[in-house]
């Protein structure tokens, strides 16, 4: 297949260095472009970025030189991921989508947007057909699509099973997040060891409303959003990586029997199994039997980090039942997401060299 | 007031030697004898324990030799508390209150029996006429009473006041625990360094039937059980000291807002508040305003940690409250418990020197 | 004794808060005016301040308005304590000085002046006498003292009884430092949960210069440092508070056997033991036999932060003498110190209502 | 090349468990049994072992039968791992080797035995003509090969450039041990979470004896021991894996000046760089210019494990060169240097199909 040429948004935070290191050796997608801050702009990026993941800095980028986040500086550039901050990302994506330009978003600015695909692969591949309403461009060739944020990706594809099955009549959930969430420096170590914090800023909305536009129905290119209350307690937890939710589901018709439920989620078959998509995984869900997993230190990296693990399906008297997910939230809940969206859209035609 | 010789059974473990440190200085008690397993019994209490409390070995225990777990080695005690393990309290407690000995306990086993109050003196202090009922010992000198486990204390004194005004439908909430709970060695730091372990063996269970005896009525010498279900979820976090839960609560009769859920927490007076109990905490319930708060490392020793904190009350659209709730899991969820039982029973003149 | 009204520079500040909050029951001491950067001039200080010490902010200093840093501001104290940041402390002290208020300083700019007492009052109470010495206001009234770094102190106090008795040839040590020596918000906590960081800027030239002047004799109005090597090597490590030292020092005379070294430390009685000061430890050194003590976590709060806790004490091949040494580095390191030295200055007169 | 047949002994246990992660894909080996205690012989693995690595159990060995630790029931294997725990080390290998079945052992118990090779491969190959003078089975097919301690195989490894160069005089080296050095269960988190434990038994005289082995000469068929004192200070730290140690060397002959000693470690080419072991890092020491390297979370599992990284090499008073090492202390320092031990015995032909 064609190299595509990829330019990376926010290229120096976190997110921005998470989708260096996935992209580092990459079939399709190869680097050729990175944006920064005007701070950054004009320095090589081994200078204007404080490297923080725990392999070395890719040789292919360590020279080159940052640009400033405009479309004008990224005419080589086949489309871009945005790792951007929320307080650009408005602006800057939607320059980019006007000028021709697709964006692949981790930012959750435009996932509220009706027209803009908020996507799982393996949940609602075929909400990519909003981008065919977008507007930004007069020819089509610029749009935006998004990921969702990162508990409401293992929410939401755990829930799906469910969903298609039984119906959902609401949802109760803890969600029991990683320090990397936050990104660098993000969390203080003062606030954080030996302790939790009860409150992440904005997560709490986020968890409610995602699921409901990731499981909505595309009719007449619109989504129509499901409709069932998230009730959501957003805590932070002294983990590195990997956000584990203690979730909680009434259904709208009760399944025989608890086993039902995890039989189900155990065969269920993602519908872009057999597209061949490099960052998919083999099993976009993993059943664990054993009572002490999943645990976020020793299964965020199944699958390169891009498996939704799931454990103690059981019962209970208030809701229907009760089960344990917890997904990479940097890799399955951010820049890996974003990867296999773009995966997605190529092989979809929407991304063309 | 005259000075109560108290026994301490399970001296060596984790919880006995919390009783030992919360009763050095105490203004009633005197610790007059420690009991062991065989393996301890006939050395000094410091070549038995392996001490790991962080302030020093009381002097007044330090030479004190241990005895084995039976009556007629605390001939000289007027009460028990007791740390046992619950592979032998069901025996030892027994034996004790048959041979007329009261027992204080913190040990799970007879938490379930109808006739022995599971005690929580701010939320059920009437239940101590259970005790009446016994038939240990003949004349009635001997008695169990008990404490409930570490969680279902801060969840009942929270729902507590939610109870008696609007009537509860139903709870669900998943409690993040702290490693003193699991005792000493307990958990491996392999296991929970940088990590979370959704399951704690037995746990779920105690925190949904447990708030129903204790918000039970007490109906001629019988507890009429409150009839909600709690759907729970117990994780282990990587904190020391306090259990932090999050609570969602739906409510038989709506409040007509959240605030007045707030008030009615903040404004809650404790039954036991004017007894001059000396391990009562002046303010049973703190609500925090500060939404990032309780967390355990800061809050947990508040009020010598005897104090449940609560913070985040807010409504939600599948349960009707939702909050956070935290309270030292081995003083007010454990040891200290027992200390103000203690201190209850002596007010109510079961007690006596 | 009448109360000495202090003042507090960089209130808002780590240390200003530690300094509140040691101060909050104080006998001699009452906190009168807090002093802080522009941003927070004019502000309250439960406004201005991002209150981190787990106890709650003290009601006495709640509504009190922060002023400016500047002499003027300060007329109606006694003294203020500085816990003011490196980058601004030269200008701001020296300014207090002049104007004739004796500022006792945590910060490092002054301490290496020839004319200012760097001051641990168990081990050079007499340095004080350099204070006469000092030209900042014409008739004396203002002058500065400072305490060390908060490694420097437990190494100094430890290597007090030996190089006294047996005078030191050099000294290797390595310094294990909790993350609250690095102020709020500190170390991100992705750099530092589960690992170590091998560098600390700027501490190691502290560690091995500031023991050289504590030990040296004030000779004609002037300190003659001692003169051995002291070679460092500081690390951070995920501990809240306390910084343990691995310490490994050659004498100049070697003592007959290790357990003489054992039994001096045990021994040592501090210069200031009958002086009565209030935050004075009763044993400024403990010496552990147990080789797993001390610990940080167990034992940073042995009398209430102020004594430097030593264990492992074991000869050697290449240097004679191993041990390890630890003491709370916000308290005995750090605020508590200064507090100490502020009432050392108060009973030899230096500083007065 | 013919593939080895490989048993394992201690299979169950934390480095046994290791043992079977790093072989899963050998090129060379392939594990044909697995021996434990008589309480797992007769089960299948997978029942028998408590599984604690991050990536699932190899298929391979998750129905091979347990079989006891006895030569007896291994006849089908080339040679044996040993994971055993000391307490049993001594009588089992012995066993073995005496029944004509080489060991490559990870226990301590055979590595101060004259005739048995204290071996790193890129420090002392050499030294495996030591099999030769081993006299447990008549003909020589059975013998006992050893890796060593976890804290001397970094120390070595960089001491080794220095000591080939310079001389070492003496060395004073502080060691700061992940927790998975203790094995599981192991370290109970009650002692470690936000901890430092200044002891752990056993290690010190091990870090100071093993390097002189290691760095000593073969002549006349046996080792003449290195000469020169190590101070060792073991403490234990909450990290997961990667001992890093805090080296200060004295040199007999002083470089002219420390960037010599970078230089040096830099251009250190290991003497089996060329032999194509499959285990064998590319590069053995990497040296870090940025002073916040190496730290063990990031850089632990550099090479897959196999690296020696080497930090802040600077020069000093008291001893010439001080610097940082780490490295992955069950990979490097235990089953993975065991590992690439068997392959150099491989390719030197002393273990055979």
């Amino acid at each position: 297949m064609a190299q595509f040429k990829a330019g990376i948004l926010g290229a120096t935070g976190a997110v921005g260095q998470k989708f260096i290191r996935l992209l580092q050796d990459h079939p399709w997608f190869t680097i050729s472009a990175l944006g920064a801050s005007g701070r950054s702009a004009g320095k090589p990026y081994s200078e204007a970025a404080n490297w923080i993941e725990s392999t070395p800095m890719p040789e292919s980028v360590n020279q080159m030189e940052v640009r400033n986040c405009t479309s004008s500086e990224f005419g080589d550039v086949d489309f871009v991921f945005s790792g951007l901050d929320s307080t650009v990302a408005t602006e800057i994506e939607g320059e980019f989508a006007i000028a021709g330009i697709p964006v692949i978003s981790n930012a959750k600015n435009y996932r509220t947007d009706p027209t803009v695909p908020l996507l799982v692969p393996e949940v609602n591949p075929d909400h990519i057909e909003l981008i065919k309403t977008q507007k930004f461009s007069a020819d089509g060739s610029g749009w935006i699509a998004t990921n969702p944020n990162c508990v409401a990706i293992p929410l939401t594809m755990s829930l799906k099973p469910l969903y298609d099955a039984f119906g959902i009549h609401s949802v109760v959930v803890t969600s029991l997040q990683a320090i990397s969430g936050a990104g660098y420096p993000g969390v203080p170590s003062l606030d954080i060891l030996g302790n939790v914090i009860p409150y992440i800023g904005g997560e709490e909305p986020k968890i409610s409303a995602e699921p409901l536009k990731l499981l909505g129905k595309l009719e007449n290119g619109q989504v129509q959003h499901a409709a069932f209350p998230v009730q959501a307690t957003a805590l932070r937890v002294p983990v590195i990586n990997g956000h584990l939710i203690a979730v909680n589901v009434k259904l709208n018709e009760k399944p025989s029997n608890i086993s039902k439920v995890s039989e189900l989620m155990r065969s269920w078959k993602s519908p872009i199994a057999d597209l061949g998509l490099p960052s998919a995984p083999a099993f976009p869900l993993h059943i664990y039997e054993d009572e002490r997993y999943p645990q976020p230190r020793l299964h965020a990296d199944n699958e390169n980090g891009m498996q939704t693990a799931i454990g103690r399906i059981r019962g209970g008297d208030v809701m229907d039942v009760s089960y344990i997910a917890m997904a990479h939230n940097t890799i399955r809940g951010a820049a890996g997401g974003a990867i296999l969206n773009a995966e997605l859209l190529v092989k979809k035609g929407f991304l063309k060299v």
